[in-house]
Formats: structure tokens, C-alpha cells, sequence
């Protein structure tokens, strides 16, 4: 009777990244409904067999790994879990209409503070006008890991995939990147500085938008309805939970091109740039765009006819263009040259 | 900066049921989608605008709580955490269609351990005819946690909630009970003396039975089938997950009646009698059945109308009859005495 976790011809689960792993997993099984449009590999699973199509998505969030209970309130953490399967639904230019959460939790956790958790889980309902529909609790040995199902619709002729960008295609994202990341530095900053002298203050004040933002991100449903308001299909779409170079990386893997990003065009906040000069004088805010994580912001790619329309939207930026088969995802730098963009691991 | 757990007018967890948890976290939450059917407080929600209604439902397993490493293969444990949704959507009347699978799990693991894991996943999915549509993996601090949603169809008139039970209905319980809990018990008992002295070869043959009926538990789709082709629309349902006297209670609870339970009608498998008598003289057969849970059979209620179409049902038996609201859910004995059913708490 050995415990059963099989440790012959052991690989590491660090060898693989998240979404090597996951293809590596699920590349054998096989769809049988003809319902199933789009399965393991984009932002939502797409199904359906009429114009209107059903998306569905599930988020996971672990305690001491994707937060900790330490400077995290519940109710931004039961926001952000909600945010964050939401932000899917948007990658597809869908409208989330309903989720179920599950909990589970140790003992160390009371019925107040799940409260709080679920109050933070309406507020986000609220706003983004969802239907909590489902909901279990259960116990764990330790901490808390909450899971996010998302239901949505899109019209057929919306959906966009990871899988459609085309080559002279302008990369577009939106809001500003590196910002979640930098909240997070300094957040693990004051812990560190609280655990050596509990009577120290930690200030936070100044800080407040890059805290906001890794606490409290918001999925940029905003921006899927501009794009429907100005008659714009991107032609391809993700999320920027990872970092936008593993991002680039994904969208330019499964629409089979390469891609080109301007360094001088990354929309960074003055936050985040005080923040990196803050923790040290190596650390470039660039650096906490392609690699940081977080923002929930959306990356996606136009059809060079729709410059005009996407211009001017509020809060996109374009910052590069899709190249030929073949090349590489990279960055070029003010100074003309250029880097192969990297996915650095898993962050969130 | 103090950790954020919330300790004022603590409420411990274990004060309230599952069940009664999930209400007081979600009673507040309303719905807006004219999509929303049916949301939290059933085995599934509901969804749709059509004839043919949308089910999703979520179920979650966690290591240490849920099952134990040391006795549990990865690929049962796949399978299991499959049939565990499934089991929702055919307490429903409905039919699984898809499923995503979200996994933490700690460094512990290898990618070899989840391979096997999503080998079980597979088989439970190739069995039931139902398409792996999303999947995500992520790290935990500790152990394994496996939440699974589902998706499935059911048509209007069939649907079937938890709530339609009419007085005299007849109640009735596919196949037996008590028995993975029997097999969990046998588990539990190798594993000390496993740890006690690890020369020690456990005895598991004699125990197939109980110990295939807690370690890959079926969900009971073909009763469904079997309802459908007689003809029958259950008045209510709900799958044993709990234990028999919580879903009866739960049952009754929201059809707003009484029930009456005949001791001598529960099925109960010869293996769970031997398991009971071996394990204590106190041991009763009728409580691993009413309170052990783990089962995921099917108690459903059905007019009395349908009695000859129900009576010669391969594995269903009518195990007792609904009484008007306001009377309490009991169990008769042989002597017809009656004893109250409560619910005993939370088991897997």
C-alpha cells in the first residue's frame, strides 16, 4: 500500500509551462457532440449548435500560490476570482451571463469571513450584470482554493479566437501593462518589512492604482463593447493573465504567424515605472509588462482596414503588427533592434 | 497588516450544514438573465431560453478531505471526480454533453501522476460519451484539488428539480446504499495497519465490491435512460452524495412535504452487512446507508400512477411514500416504530 503518486520516470510539473502542460494533458481525448465548436485551448470552450453561441470557462485561485491571506481582504479576493474567469469571456468577445463558484476552505476560516468573500463575489456579479447560479462549499486540509465557472454568449460572427490573426494585422492591447505585477512587489515589500517589526505601518497610499490592480483587476468587458459599438471583429483575441510575452507567444502560436512589438508603443503606467525604480535600479518597467502578469487586459489583432475605427478608442493602444509564418514573436527597441519575446513561467 | 481572516463573531463552518451554508453565503444574491432558470439549490442551474434547457453544475474534490493519496489510484481518482459531476447532471433527468476540469496540485506531483490522473478523467468521459472542453492546471502550497464542471441538456418537460414531490408520491432509490462508505470504511482500517507495519499486505479482494463503489463510483445515467424509455418523469430528485437521511430531508425541504422511509426496503448490498459486522458490533448496516454518503444513486419520487411502470425497473426500489407538509421525514422500522432522519453532517 504505497502512497500512490507514482515517481518513476518522474517529470517536474516546472519542465512544461501551464499551457504546454494542459495540451500535453488533454491532446488525446476526443469530441463526440457536435455541439462542441471549440474545446481545450482557448480562453472558453465555445458550444452550441445555433447562431448564438454558449462559451464556458473555469478559473482556479489557491491560496499561498495566487494570493495570500496576509494582505489580501476577502472581499477583493472573491472580486478578482469573479474578475478573472470573466476576463475569458471577454478574450472571446462574449457577455458573460452567469458562474458558479466552489469553495474550499480549512476550518481556519469562519462563516464571517466566507461572507466576506461572497460579498465581494456579488459586487463583481453586480456590476458586470451576472447570475450567480451555483455554488458549493467544502472543506481542505489547508487554505483556500476558489474556482470560477463561467457561462456567456456570443454571436457567431463575434467570436473571436486566439487562432484568427493574419499577417500585416495590427496588435492592439488595452489599459496599461505591468501595473498588477508592481502591486504585488510592493505588497510582498511590506510584508516582508511588517514580518520583521509588527508595529511598523505599512504605507500604501501612494501606491493605490497598482494595488487596485492586482487586487481588484476588472475584465475589460468595457472594451468588447466598444469594439461591438464601432463595428470592429478583432481577428484574434487573449487575455493577458500571464504576461503579454507569453500572451504574443500564444496568439501568434495557434494562428501560425510572427509578430512584431514595439517597445517605445508598451502603455505603461507612471505607477508602475516608480515602483521598479523603487525596488531596484535593474528592474525595468518593460520588463514587468511582458512578464508580470495580471492586468487582465485584453490582447488582440485588427485587420489593418480598421485602423481608422480602433484609432481612437478609448484606453487601446497599438503596439506592433503580425509578421509572416515563420518569424518570431519579438520586440523591437527604440533602438531598432530587436529581442525574441520569452514566456517567463506562470505568475498571476 | 494583520492577516485578514476576519476573527470578530466567529462563526465556525461546522455550526451550519453544507446546505445551509451555501444558502446563507448566496440568499441575497438575485437574478437579472432571462436565460436563469433555476439557480443555486439544486443539484444543477438551470439555463436557457429554448425548449431544450442548458444544466451546469460544479463539483470539487479535495485531497486529504476528499480522498486520501494513500489509498486512492490517480486514475480512479479522475474517474471519480468525473462521475461525481455527471451524478448532478443525471439527478436533473438531463444529459452530460461536456465537462471542464480544473487541477492544483503541489510539486509533489509529477506530470507523469497527472497524466494518469486525466487518464481516469478520459475513461469516465469515453464511458459517458461527454467532451473534455476546457482544462487548466495550477500549483497548490499542498495537495490536490479536482473541481469539475458540467455541462448538460435536458428537455422541459423532463426536467426534473428537487422540489416537485407531491403527497403520496412514491419514493424510490436506485441501486444500494451505504456501500462506498462500507469500502472507505476498509480503507481507513488497511491503512493503519498498513502504518502500523509496512510489511503488512493488505486483504482487499474479498471487498471488491464496496471498495470499486467508493473508489469509482458510477453516475447513475442509465436509470435516467431507463426512466425516459418507461415513460416516467420523477417528480423530484437528488443524488446520494450525503447519505440517504440528508437528501431525503433535502427532498422533502424543498417540495415542502413528509416522507416516510421503510427500514426494511433499503438496499442494501450483502458486502456493507459483512463490512458492519466486522467492523463493530455496534455497526449498524441502515446507518452507513442513511448517513455515509458517497454513493451517487438517485432518490426520486414518482406519482403513484407510474407504480406499474416503475415497479420491474432493473435496480430501482421504492423505498417508502411522501406525506403531507408539515409532518416530518422518518424511517419506519419493522417493529413500525418511527425514528427521525437527521442529517449527519458532510461525507464523501
Amino acid at each position: 500500500m504505497p502512497e500512490l503518486t507514482y515517481q518513476e520516470g518522474r517529470t517536474e510539473l516546472d519542465a512544461l509551462g501551464p499551457y504546454a502542460l494542459i495540451e500535453r494533458l488533454t491532446d488525446d481525448f476526443e469530441h463526440h457532440h457536435a455541439s462542441t465548436v471549440l474545446g481545450v485551448g482557448d480562453d472558453c470552450a465555445v458550444v452550441g449548435e445555433g447562431k448564438v453561441k454558449n462559451l464556458i470557462t473555469t478559473s482556479t485561485l489557491a491560496e499561498g500560490v495566487d494570493f495570500d491571506m496576509m494582505y489580501t481582504p476577502l472581499k477583493h479576493l472573491g472580486y478578482k476570482a469573479v474578475a478573472v474567469a470573466l476576463s475569458n469571456i471577454a478574450a472571446m468577445n462574449g457577455t458573460p451571463t452567469q458562474i458558479t463558484v466552489s469553495v474550499v476552505v480549512s476550518n481556519r476560516y469562519s462563516v464571517e469571513a466566507l461572507e466576506e468573500l461572497y460579498a465581494g463575489i456579488r459586487l463583481c456579479c453586480q456590476r458586470y450584470d451576472v447570475d450567480l447560479v451555483g455554488g458549493s462549499t467544502g472543506s481542505s486540509r489547508s487554505g483556500m482554493v476558489i474556482t470560477v465557472s463561467a457561462l456567456g454568449t456570443v454571436d457567431e460572427e463575434c467570436l473571436t479566437r486566439r487562432s484568427g490573426a493574419r499577417l500585416h494585422d495590427l496588435v492592439c492591447v488595452s489599459g496599461d501593462l505591468g501595473s498588477a505585477y508592481s502591486g504585488l512587489l510592493i505588497l510582498e515589500r511590506e510584508k516582508v518589512t511588517y514580518q520583521a517589526n509588527p508595529n511598523f505601518q505599512p504605507d500604501l497610499e501612494s501606491y493605490d492604482y497598482v494595488l487596485e490592480r492586482y487586487l481588484k483587476p476588472e475584465p475589460r468587458l468595457d472594451v468588447v463593447r466598444q469594439l461591438a459599438e464601432k463595428g470592429v471583429v478583432p481577428t484574434a483575441m487573449i487575455d493577458v493573465s500571464k504576461g503579454l510575452a507569453s500572451e504574443v507567444l500564444q496568439l501568434c502560436k495557434a494562428s501560425g504567424c510572427g509578430c512584431e512589438v514595439y517597445e517605445e508603443r508598451l502603455p505603461i503606467d507612471y505607477q508602475t515605472t516608480r515602483v521598479c525604480s523603487e525596488m531596484s535600479q535593474n528592474m525595468l518597467p518593460d520588463s514587468n509588462a511582458l512578464n508580470g502578469g495580471g492586468d487582465y487586459e485584453l490582447l488582440f489583432t485588427v485587420a489593418q482596414s480598421d485602423y481608422e475605427k480602433i484609432k481612437d478608442m478609448d484606453g487601446v493602444h497599438i503596439i506592433g503588427h503580425i509578421t509572416e509564418e515563420g518569424s518570431p514573436a519579438v520586440m523591437v527597441t527604440p533602438q531598432n533592434s530587436t529581442i525574441q519575446l520569452v514566456a517567463q513561467g506562470f505568475r498571476n
